[in-house]
Parts: structure tokens; sequence; C-alpha cells
């Protein structure tokens, strides 16, 4: 039973929605297990983000997701080791090893490398046919390329990631949340595009990268409790939950459980 | 014995005086224990912020809260939570599950809500006579709304409270400490709206928010080493206790012990 | 082994490059264990930042330097500390206390002081002949007094450091790398100033503070992997060997190993 549990309400989510995509960029095992004993039931998606988990002892590695998996928690590597392995040309052995380390989701990204449609689409199939959850990330790490997408861009993007075969499109935001996607160069939200976003596809699909706490609050209050979030710092996890549940300033009194 | 003792003087404080509020947003046991190891002398109050302690267990809360009170440390719950009660009307069981839970003060804000002048006064004196410690803040949480607040709006909301019986009045500053209170959107104190407070109140008697390190070092420099600050995160006391000392760059050479 | 191991290489360094320099402000020993085991083998100096280890008991400090010494990590006290034992006059006790206590090397720094040439070079002598590893760092603590600093001043500084005896010289930065230095007020690369001490110095012998992720990935792009680079958060340790091996967004693809 939770403290103060008169004041508070349990999420009721759908299988597809309200889901917390935390963001894992080295943390050793005396922090996971901290982490998870406090934030643990609030996590869905771990990403070992980027390629970190390429400079860590495999036995550490399978550690850390066997503990994961173990608190209902799905861990998968970052898109950028994806993306290295592709043009390393690479990519069975990554998923043969991504399997073995026991990672049960692989993100399909081309934020820094170039991938056709085709050869996309063909991936995305393959990483299904393999029994892996399939994720893809629309967007470009580097601003000024990724400046280059329009809105409409994105939904397009975003439509053949769905039709493909993905089970989530995640809308790349980066760690910092800055001049990437649907934020401007200070962090704040481009409200017109996630318009656009909204109008044309079905949200419960997306989960937005959203690491600053004015995107998170901006984001819950537009698609409410149960909208799709990731890039979430481990310590910040606690705060996003009572976000999601009303019990912080931001959205005190506006969202409904 | 502390390392490079014959360097340092012990800070030599008066009760009332030099008071560090640490805001827990959700650390777990492990941390707690590390954190209270290398800075648990140097804290007074724990704030576990707003409406962070209804989404944790019960027991971990209660563990957290006894762990802090046998280091010397006051925990209490944040401000939002107890607006939460307030407008759900369920205010005295939220003294009830407090006190059992083992806290030993009460923040009584109006950060979100609205509180009429005279129930904000009759709540303090209810929270006094319960026994808890009453600790004040005076702010808003959304920009907009502080930006009605004058200083000298300000001088007269912590005089009603002092009146009232509060123990000490927080002038809020919020996690981020940008545009709100005493600070500009940038972050940096309005220096003129500090000066307002000190010539027209008792400085001791309040709790100044200062998340960054530019104002901590600006309201020690302004008020001494022993000025009262609050929202420190846990990874900053350390910093915090050195710059009151006079060990940091920022205020070596400039503050007396 | 690490894991996707097929798909990194290792990071070939002479014993002068590569050298991380990381910023410890206070962690607990359960952090230290921590870091230590996803971390340590990518850091080569602890600094305890500043006066922080004085606020610290001796035997929590000892063991904190006895860990990193037996990671192959080399701890110093922050140039602060030296700082004031030096205008205190109490430089030799200073030096007898970081030997007692394990320190392998000194940091000699003006930032906030000020020191003649003369005493500068007669202290690095000192430091040397004592036995330990001489750091010294150019750059002001007020951003005002820094910006007095020409690029030529700095190498100039440099160059008289280096010629008493110094092993490297630190590029001033600090906890935040703004408005000092090769930061300008945004944190941004002065990209001419970075030009002329490249210019007139072996990088070999420098140690750039680079606490953002942006000033890391653009000295690692002019520099290669193996500049060394100070000032890292322990949380940032992990990163920022990826983006030296090219295993993040930012160095994907454009760094030799």
């Amino acid at each position: 039973m939770n403290a103060f549990d008169f004041l508070t309400k349990d999420r009721i989510r759908a299988p597809e929605e309200g889901i917390t995509m935390m963001l894992d960029k080295g943390m050793g095992p005396n922090m996971v297990e901290d982490f998870l004993e406090i934030s643990g039931p609030y996590v869905d998606l771990a990403k070992l983000g980027w390629g970190t988990s390429a400079i860590h002892e495999r036995e550490l590695i399978k550690y850390k997701i066997d503990t994961y998996l173990s608190n209902d928690i799905i861990p998968y590597p970052g898109g950028t080791l994806f993306e290295l392995a592709y043009i390393r040309d690479k990519f069975d052995e990554f998923l043969t090893e991504a399997d073995e380390l026991g990672f049960k989701a692989i993100e399909i990204s081309d934020g820094t490398v170039d991938i056709t449609p085709e050869e996309r689409n063909r991936i995305i199939g393959e990483v299904k046919d393999v029994g892996f959850m399939a994720l893809t990330e629309v967007g470009k790490k580097d601003p000024k390329k990724d400046h280059h997408f329009t809105a409409i861009d994105r939904v397009n993007l975003v439509t053949l990631d769905l039709e493909a075969g993905a089970d989530k499109v995640i809308i790349e935001g980066r760690e910092g949340g800055k001049d990437l996607g649907i934020y401007n160069n200070k962090g704040d939200v481009k409200e017109e595009d996630v318009q656009v976003l909204m109008d044309y596809l079905d949200v419960k699909k997306l989960i937005w990268e959203a690491p600053q706490k004015n995107q998170q609050a901006y984001l819950i209050l537009k698609f409410g409790s149960n909208v799709n979030l990731g890039n979430i710092s481990p310590d910040e996890i606690t705060s996003l939950e009572t976000m999601r549940r009303g019990l912080r300033g931001d959205t005190l009194g506006k969202v409904d459980l």
C-alpha cells in the first residue's frame, strides 16, 4: 500500500498506452537495484542508450538485462548501435548478440546513417520475424539535418514504419530535448508540429522522447496521463509518474485518471 | 576528524540559522544511505518533494523517514501534497497519515490552489497544535501567476504567516530556480526584490529556495554563511557546505566563520 | 569480454594521451563502488573537487583514495584547496596531509588567489621534488577576471608551467563550462582560441576541462579520440568513452581508433 493512498488513484492503462521509456546511459548495479526499488513499477522500457552497452562487460550487461526483465521492464540497445552494425554490414551478428544477451526489443533508426526506405522496411520485418519487439525512431541527431523534415515528412515516415510492422515509433528528442523533432532550440514544444502529428497519426503508436519536465508536462496536458514518453532519466521517473497522476503543480487538477 | 582540518573552521550556528533543506525527489535506499554517510551532517530538513511520497510504498517511506530522523534530519512531505489534500477536503486524514508515517513538519503552501488568508491562518494553527513544525511557502508555481506578486506583497504574506505561528517561511523557487520569486527567467537573482525582503523581514525566519549554484553563492555573500537555503539537490549538499565555509572559489576569502 | 565486441575496437593510447579526468564533487562509498564497476577502466584521474575533501572524515577520504588507487585511478585534491593553504601560509602542512591521505597528484592553480610567476615556479618544483605528479591549471574562476586573458596569454602561462616541470596543464572550464577559458557564455567553444593554443602548444600536454557534451564532441572531433579531457561528471564517463570510440551519433564514423 502506498503512503497517502487516500489521495491518489491507480493509473489505469490499456496495454498499448501510458508507456514510460527510461534512458539508462550507464547505471551501475547498485543504482539499478535502487532505481528498481523506488521507480521500477513506473517503467516499461529501458534503453541502454546509443552504444553504451558495447563498452561494458557481457556479464554486467546480462545481469542488468536479467534484472530489468525480472521487474517486467523490456530492455533494448540504443539505435546508434544498430546503425553502426548496419553500416559495418554486421546486422545479423548484431541481432544474434542482442538475443544472446537477452534483449527483447530492437530499435531501428537512421539518426546518423542513411538507410533506404526499402532496406528499413526489410529490417523491420526481419526484427519482427526473429521475435523481437520492433521500435523505430524518426528523426536525425544532427539538428541541421533534422531541420529538413517538415511535420508532414515525419507523419509519412511514421506511417511507413507502422505499415512495415513497427510496434511503436519513437519521435527523436535525444538526451537533451533541444533543436530537434518537436522541440525548438530552447527546448520548447513546437505546438503546430505536434498538432500535425496528432491530426494524421494514432498517438497511441508513438513514443515521444521528452527529457525535459516542461516537455513532459505539455504532452501530458495535451494527450492525457497515458501518453507514451521516452528518454526519461532514471532520477526523473518518480517525478514523471507524479505528473501523470496530477501530484505535481504542473498537472494538479488538470489530468483525469 | 576531517581531512585537511587545519584549513577549516566548524560552522557555528544558532539553532534558527544556517539551515539547509534538501529536496529528495525520489531517492532509493542505497542512495539515501550513501548520501547520509557523505552529506548527512550538513542537512537539517529533507523535503520529499511535491506528491512523490504518495506513489511509493508506505514501508519504504517509513524507512526513509526513520533513517532521516536517526540522522537528525527533519523530513516533511511537499506542499503540493498538502494542497491536494486541502482541495479534496481531506486535510485531517492528511495530518493523521503524515503523523503515522513519522513526518515531523508540514509545509503549508498555495503554489497551485487558492486558499483564503483566514483558512491559511487556521491551518497553520492546527498544524502547530497537533505538534508539527509549521513551514509555509510564499509564491505560485506558475510564473504567470507568480509575477502578480510584488516584493512588498511577499513581505506581507510572510508577515501574516509568521503572525499565525509559522516556524519558517519558504520563498518559492521550485526545482529549477527560474522566473519565479526572487529569480528572473535566466535564474539570476533580482537584487532589488531581495533587498525589499531584507529591509522588512527578519531574514532568520526565511528559507530561500536556491537550487542553482549562482543563487546559493549570491545569498551566502549577501547574508553570510548561515543563510537558510532550500531545494538543494542531494548531490549538491557537499558543494553548498563548501561554499558556506569559503572552500569554493565563489566564496573563498569572502565569508566569515 | 564486452558486449557487442565485434562492433568495437579498443582505444590504443600512448601513456600521455587519452586521459579522462573525473570530477568527484562528493560521491558516497556506494556510488564510488558502482561507478568503478561500470566506468572505472575509463578514468585516469579523479579530482576531489575544490575544497570538498576538507568537509569529510579523514577515514572516508582515505577509503575513497585507496579505492581509486586500487583501480589505477590517480586521485588529487582540487586546486582551490591548494590556494587556500597557500594564502593561509600552510602549503607545507597541505603537502604533508595530502601525502598522508594518499593523494598522488597536486593541482597548482590561481583561479581565485594571486600568485607570482616566481612563486608558482618554485611551488611546481617543490611538488615534483616531494614525488607528486604536478598538475597546474590556467584560468580564473571569476569570468570577469578570466576575460582579461587572451589566447596568447594562456599559451604563455602554459609554457611557463611546463618549463617549471608541470606534468600536465589544465585549461580551466569549471563545473559549468560557461563564460571561461575556451567557452563563451552559452558554453560553445571559441574555436579561434582553441586554434591559437593548438598552434603554439603540444596538445598532449593539456587537459581541457569540458563538462558539457557539445564541448567533449568538439574537442574529440578536433584532436581525435585521445584528447585529454577533464571535469567529467561521474555519470557522463560512459557517454564520453562512447564518443571517443564513435559509438554515439556525435562522433559515429568520424573518429579513427
